[in-house]
């Protein structure tokens, strides 16, 4: 029941990722480890000057970028990004071609799409513990239930577990109400996980053997943002347990290039479901931004796109490292406990003895004294369970800002009495 | 009930804006009156090789317009907005400030985002007879029931008839569920109809008296794109009987700029509608474009929007004078009835004798046969009652394309027998 006018504030939860960026952009002295905003000193202005130039240059092809285009994005767009995704997972053009993409405004609209046509209040979806937690509110804004997964030691998906947790759906009587599964594949926001070959088929193959249909959404935000190299597991795309199983995969051409231009793409392996995505975007806003979508366009053609991604990948290596080695020992003799990614933006902490982290926790508030915000890791699980992780971004602020923010970061751990880690 | 993933495809009507559009742009030799499209030999480029020039030389700052921006949008942005709102309606700058002002990725989102927000499936939001079609397919994906309002001979709402309307939604306990009403202001699409300052002060007295709260949308999208002279007409964020009332006055930059750019503005009066609304943004997309945000940004701040704007004006002009000429004295002929627009991109075409002009009619085809296609007017209406008019939109050809369109509309029109128009 939508509510009255002077109520509508409360419909809502305020978003978390809204605040947290609002924060973050009107406290100029806070350092923020928060919010995942991009690298500010690399973002490829001399790129897009000179693909301004090239696309003013064509003439009336090039004129027309400023006109709207299609509901589902541009043609040569999206042949690039079918052509990009079947390079990737070694899958014939014949099993993938660009007629079920489309391009969204980030793959954030893409995930609210999948949702808001697949789900109705008091449904349910599969996520991992942690997850990407802008998606636990989009499911929450829907009235739709996080299902935690049960998760092994390791950061993988616990399959007895879930096979239990299904089985169970199914003698209730409610398996029909379990609508999606939702797995963040590469680089995890917030963890850094990766999912391995082997479980992702073996999710497959169990969601197949189910007797309602169970879509797949696979998150692969961060795929192409590994250091060194790539993660070595195909997508679900290429997978044959994913065969008979609606699949969306969704990326982003945001993260991995600027995000300024916010424009994501998607494979949906289900036309109906496809479509029925379409036809909301038709409704929300009748296809992203044409001119945006022609600068990753002509960057992904030219290869500029790839050029700088390469670079984008040391520039974030030497961020994670810095981090990482700034927050080093001094921050682990306190107890605390972290890996070292091998891709993504984030860096995921564990408190020691669990201590509290969340926003109204004693040291969320030290931090905030000592002028460095981070994301409680809390909000990335599907009821705020787990109150003594936390995610630091060390993707926007330059090397010098890193050391400084781990500085007070290990400040303010160092403060904490024994009674506010009891 | 959302449906089964097999059943997906069936949720949704496919938008008939989508079709169309998707049709147009695979149709090369169809000449389209239909599709909304703006001019393309007229698309500022030069004006945004400039702006992508001036940014990228500026530095730190330029290069941020590529990283993410706050969800509301750019702050400069904004607050140009804000100032071109209070020059348009003389307000003062403590009753309408960039606070409430938020862009969206079009008007289209805001509209979305707004009916998302206000209504429950089931309720029902008035509409004036024409209305936009896009909206009504907006309303019908939330199960939204639009409501006609009575109108007068002269395209005006009729606020006798308006006013009983409501009063028997009252006796019958439903005033409730009536949640706003939707006004498409100045240079209708589809009908160039201008709503007069008169009329609309007295729906906000109307609106006002109600025992339940009924907000105004606004759709203000022409406003700019006045041949001649503004209508003069303040918007309702001006009209004292407006004070009371929840209002979203929403435009754009798009149509009267660069489509390609996607960039629209709404100001909302009402505190708690506008953040559970940009709630629900922040779940969509968190922001739109940064960059599409920043080159409009540039083009207003330095003078280049409204210089381009005021060649638009001329050319729109001459486009549906040519337009209106063709069909001319032949078609008035026929018995074919429109008037002469003093803005916007249509004109609104009544049949001889209510003969239908319905996408499943003679009509249809012969234009179809004949290499001209237009949009059916009964999809403006909420329950397509009216099946005897058609918009024919000129944004987007050329003058002597605009000229062959019309040879051929004429063609069709001559063609048809009396059994036809019977």
């Amino acid at each position: 029941m939508q509510a009255k006018l002077s109520d509508l504030g409360m419909r809502q939860r305020p978003s978390d990722i809204t605040r947290l960026m609002t924060f973050a952009l009107e406290q100029p002295n806070m350092l923020s480890l928060a919010a995942g905003f991009t690298d500010n000193e690399s973002l490829p202005i001399e790129d897009v000057r000179e693909i301004v130039e090239e696309i003013a240059d064509s003439g009336a092809m090039g004129k027309t970028t400023l006109q709207y285009g299609a509901n589902k994005g541009r043609d040569r767009l999206r042949s690039l990004l079918a052509k990009r995704i079947r390079s990737f997972d070694t899958i014939d053009e014949s099993h993938l071609d660009e007629k079920n993409l489309f391009i969204s405004n980030g793959s954030q609209q893409a995930l609210y799409l999948a949702i808001q046509t697949l789900c109705d209040p008091g449904d349910f979806v599969l996520v991992e513990q942690p997850t990407y937690f802008v998606f636990l509110e989009i499911l929450q804004g829907f009235g739709v239930n996080a299902l935690a997964m049960p998760m092994r030691e390791d950061g993988e998906i616990d399959l007895a577990g879930l096979e239990r947790l299904l089985s169970q759906f199914e003698s209730e009587g409610n398996l029909d109400k379990v609508k999606a599964l939702y797995l963040v594949s590469y680089f995890s926001n917030p963890s850094g996980h990766c999912v391995s070959e082997k479980v992702k088929s073996d999710i497959g193959s169990l969601l197949s053997r189910q007797k309602e249909p169970i879509a797949v959404i696979e998150d692969a935000a961060y795929r192409e943002l590994y250091y060194e190299n790539p993660f070595d597991s195909r997508s679900g795309l290429a997978l044959e347990s994913f065969n008979h199983l609606p699949v969306l995969y969704t990326s982003t051409l945001t993260k991995p290039y600027a995000s300024g231009l916010k424009v994501g793409y998607s494979y949906c392996s289900d036309t109906n479901w496809l479509n029925s995505m379409l036809n909301v975007k038709g409704q929300q806003d009748f296809g992203t931004a044409n001119f945006a979508q022609a600068i990753v366009e002509y960057a992904l053609a030219s290869g500029r796109f790839d050029a700088h991604l390469n670079s984008l990948r040391g520039l974030y290596k030497s961020k994670m490292l810095t981090l990482h080695e700034s927050l080093g020992e001094s921050l682990k003799s306190l107890g605390w406990k972290w890996e070292e990614p091998a891709g993504g933006l984030y860096l995921w902490l564990k408190s020691p003895n669990g201590m509290r982290t969340d926003g109204e926790s004693p040291f969320h508030n030290s931090c905030i004294e000592n002028g460095v915000f981070y994301v409680p890791g809390n909000l990335c699980f599907s009821g705020n369970e787990d109150r003594s992780q936390i995610r630091l971004s060390f993707g926007s602020l330059n090397l010098e800002d890193i050391r400084e923010a781990a500085l007070r970061f290990v400040a303010a751990a160092g403060s904490m009495t024994d009674s506010a880690i009891a």
